[in-house]
């Protein structure tokens, strides 16, 4: 049943074609509702007809395209696969597609190969993953979750245009919702954005969990006074004070690691006002995005962080906030799942390994819906979210296989 | 002689209200080549002309109203005070104005009260001091004391416009150029823009020198990865040694305030990239504004913003430059000037005291020109650049005062 690495790279190299970027690099831009959005889609609906699947659109935009093997119970619960077609801007091809087209790939394996199969496998395109237009993000997941509901997807508003006129516009929206907790089992193939995978030189690695993540929005308020007339003693630096707390978010965080590795915090975000060389900085805006597995971790760096405040408003007399508009619970992945892959891979000889995932995936919000669970191929110097977003095409067949061998596990009894 | 604060007033409300901005306070937006610029300009062109002074237009938009007593020498070297009209964008109503209008005031005080003067005087308004649209400000000044080539300033571009164009556009390019060097001593009253004389209870500050100033650009390069993915270990933060950075110029400024109180050393803009929440900063770029009357603080503040930068290198693995596009030393003024202010005050019973300007100020330029001489009223908190920016009538009028009898003592042989 091997999957076939050229046919798996036409179909990522077609659809990196849908707004694609100029420059060094293989990017691509696709948006949702975007006119590349719409070309993509096309494209895959296109290759899941080819393959002989039955295409269904639901109302926010979700593709599925239904394989029922001969021999299988047709009303049984699908073991479905897939991820997300859209990118962030001047994103790579890998990150998403890598996981659509795969599923799409071990079906056609499974179908060559006369797989015995009982259950109907479905192969999934989820709507605005990257939340750059529309949320915070995996929006066709959550829908189809439960965890938010189609109406206020559909309202959700990017410049003036709605979700919903936006999929309509490109002739996505159709009817019904996925209902993933029909499913019997949900896997997703996504590049790992890190680097442990090329590390270790594993092409395929097992998520044992999904970080718990927490955004903080931090405000820092000083006295913009003139650079020149205002001396040492007299100032209330919003800035200086910024920096310290900068710092102290680094150092709780590497403190943490010392009982879990995987722990981080991270100030990306950072906005000064006024901004001006000659004019000591009276306001700084900050985000922390704080991470890990144990969700120990979390609480103690917000800790820190709330304790650094406290200490900057003593010593240092600014004004603070600090508000946590998101908070998440780590996520651990189905151990049916995480058997599944590591017997594929087991069975073909792919090395495998376990690692938790740093990042937010749809697959996330299928965890309390139905078994999920969530591989990862490696992703050159970790890089994501950029042209440069690179995975060697023996990496991406081996990751597939693996996929294939699960989807075939799973959906074998 | 005493000046008048209610025509000063009334003037400096009226000047108030071209550019006026909404809201609380009394703000304006006085832009070079703007409507509000010319409109400033013919108020001040008619305000001279009533009081009886002949007005010329230099080819860079310096404005000159020449007052010659009936016994004074036509040729003599003038006496010339002045200040600017433009503002930054919201500014304040006094910061440039109050300078102007006293120089008009004090002329027409010392007609009304027959003073034996023996020369000229000229009240003066420079062009585009605060630097908000064409070079880095003090044009008009710049080119007067031969600092800057007529050419060189009228080429000046802003959004495609050069300051020819923008002089033209309000008709207020004139023939020749101002030169600093015929004038016989040179005044400007100004604003503190700190709070000094306003704690010392004190309405007229003589400047004894103008701050040397250097300003920096550092830029820091770090890796820009995923926050989730990336473990603490594996990072090369640009922010957190920013961060640093910034505290080391601070704790740098403040161990020599021990040898000189008048250092100054800001972090005042900052940049960072890409500046998301999820993604750890790859590049960040900073001002580094430093300031003295000795000029060994500069020096040394500046290297150890070099020695911070090195450490960080060595430290933390970033990339760091340090430019250093703007270096001007400490500018003592004239002790002849000086001495006239402080004299005019004990004339009249009003206190006077020594300090330094911590900001740069057309008179700067002068100093090499000719005996320059630099006067300040107190500033409410010490704001100015902000509608919130006040002085007192009666300050304004006793410095006024202060600088009419000045001009009468360097005037009178």
């Amino acid at each position: 049943m091997p999957v076939r690495e050229a046919r798996l790279r036409d179909d990522l190299e077609a659809n990196g074609s849908f707004g694609a970027v100029e420059g060094p690099g293989h990017g691509r831009t696709v948006l949702t509702g975007s006119d590349a959005d719409r070309a993509a889609r096309d494209h895959f609906v296109d290759r899941l007809e080819d393959a002989g699947l039955a295409v269904r659109v639901d109302a926010v935009g979700n593709v599925v395209g239904r394989y029922t093997p001969d021999d299988a119970d047709p009303t049984a619960a699908p073991v479905a696969a897939g991820s997300h077609l859209d990118s962030v801007p001047e994103g790579g091809i890998f990150d998403g597609p890598l996981g659509v087209y795969a599923a799409l790939e071990a079906v056609r394996a499974l179908k060559e190969d006369g797989a015995d199969l009982a259950r109907p496998v479905e192969v999934v395109n989820l709507t605005e993953e990257e939340g750059q237009r529309f949320g915070g993000g995996l929006v066709g997941s959550s829908v189809a979750a439960g965890d938010m509901s189609l109406e206020a997807a559909l309202s959700l508003e990017d410049d003036g245009e709605t979700l919903e006129e936006a999929l309509a516009g490109i002739g996505y929206q159709g009817d019904g919702v996925v209902d993933a907790s029909e499913w019997d089992a949900w896997l997703e193939l996504h590049i790992e954005q890190g680097e442990r995978l090329e590390t270790a030189g594993v092409p395929a690695g097992v998520v044992t969990s999904i970080t718990g993540l927490t955004r903080c929005a931090v405000e820092i308020g000083g006295e913009a006074d003139h650079a020149g007339t205002t001396p040492m003693g007299g100032r209330t630096d919003a800035l200086a004070a910024a920096s310290e707390f900068v710092l102290d978010v680094e150092r709780a965080a590497e403190a943490r690691t010392e009982s879990s590795a995987s722990a981080v915090g991270t100030v990306g975000h950072v906005e000064a006002a006024p901004n001006a060389p000659n004019v000591i900085p009276g306001r700084v805006d900050l985000t922390v995005d704080v991470r890990d597995v144990e969700y120990d971790s979390v609480e103690t760096i917000v800790a820190a962080a709330r304790d650094s405040l406290d200490r900057l408003e003593r010593e240092r007399g600014v004004e603070t906030s600090l508000d946590r508009p998101w908070d998440r619970r780590p996520v651990p992945m189905s151990d049916r799942v995480r058997e599944a892959f590591h017997v594929a891979g087991a069975d073909r000889g792919i090395d495998t390994a376990d690692l938790h995932s740093g990042a937010a995936h749809d697959t996330m919000h299928f965890a309390n819906a139905t078994d999920a669970g969530l591989l990862f191929a490696p992703s050159r110097d970790g890089l994501s979210h950029t042209p440069r977003e690179w995975t060697d095409w023996a990496d991406c067949a081996a990751a597939a296989e693996v996929l294939a061998g699960a989807v075939a596990e799973l959906a074998s009894d």
